[in-house]
């Protein structure tokens, strides 16, 4: 699996978060970074979405809303060809959003400072991923980064990776093995690591084996 | 009450919707027709939103956003000194919205081909309005325009006139009473519509008396 992450921030080299993500991003196999500047090579836009099986849209949140940066990239490259009649260039893909917030979670619902979800917000995007028969996955939205603990912005570094690179994303089970997978590909180069996976490795035979358990003795109650 | 139009459409020049618009608004007293364009002089930007009391951002549906052009004129000209602190700048002016789609009314619903409404789609923008303790205002979504039959583009006509110089938005008999103002001034250039005015004054209140009868007899039925 491919993935494409479109990052629209018209300026760039001031945001810590996204130089964060940058790095993040980094580290992970067939992800493409790509930064947008202005102005566009259509047919080249057009070529990368079609080469990339999950296609992340990154960017901050003005006054509920993408950057014109990002606006534009749609204006001008969601456009024929690449949306041709049936959408068959874009069906079956995945669409993703990443998306910076200066404000806090708890501010994002009924009653709260912004007084709706970051779903409805972000509901235009659901709305393009489903008109073009793209899978939506749930956003990542993250919100004041620079208020986040070191140990917040771990989990984030690690989450961001499994949403932009997991195949298996959403599931549980398919995180824990993405991770394990990536942390075989750490030890190779920081043997000091081989320990920790051996331990996880164990914990999740474990957490397997439990489970499983768990699952025969609701069966057993169903009879 | 003055009303500032925000339209914001990268090929103006082609959009027969927003000539018709622009046609309409011409006629209305108070109205400033503001047409985007770049760069943006964000000082004067920012004057004229503070000069009025009405401010109609009017824009095409992309990709359920709005074009890239209206999007930059939040992005640079919705800052500080305008959103200063409190907002008082903003705070108690109206918020409309006007958005030209190309599919249907009846598309934008749950199970729709849209798969959601307009409302939903517009929802930054109420949300924009809420965070600056703005009032908005019902959007005016145009549908299908060029699909428009004649009666209905009149229609529109009176529609739009309304939303964006009528104080009493919403009401019917603010309505009623603003196009009978509008009526009296065409009347004193185009004498050959006294008769028809007169005509719905009449009905007007023929219409005002049936409406208190009705309330009179609810309230008899309540007792």
């Amino acid at each position: 699996m491919k993935t494409l992450v479109v990052v629209g921030h018209p300026r760039l080299g001031e945001s810590t978060t996204q130089q964060f993500l940058k790095v993040a991003a980094s580290e992970c196999a067939n992800v493409t970074w790509h930064e947008l500047q202005l102005p566009f090579e259509v047919t080249q836009e057009q070529a990368l979405i079609q080469q990339h099986d999950r296609i992340i849209v990154q960017f901050p949140l003005y006054w509920y809303s993408a950057p014109a940066i990002m606006r534009q990239w749609f204006d001008e490259v969601w456009r024929m060809p690449l949306t041709t009649g049936n959408y068959r260039l874009l069906r079956g893909k995945q669409f993703g959003v990443v998306v910076t917030a200066g404000a806090a979670r708890n501010e994002f619902q009924a009653g709260g400072k912004q007084g709706a979800t970051m779903d409805e917000v972000l509901r235009p995007y659901q709305m393009t991923a489903r008109v073009t028969e793209m899978e939506y996955l749930p956003a990542l939205p993250i919100y004041q980064f620079n208020y986040l603990s070191e140990q917040a912005k771990q989990e984030l570094y690690i989450t961001y990776q499994s949403y932009i690179s997991n195949p298996e994303h959403g599931h549980f089970a398919g995180l824990e093995q993405w991770l394990l997978a990536r942390l075989d590909s750490l030890v190779t180069t920081m043997p000091d690591l081989a320990p920790v996976l051996a331990q996880l490795r164990d914990n999740q035979e474990e957490l397997t084996d439990i489970a499983q358990q768990v699952k025969w003795m609701r069966q057993e109650d169903d009879e």
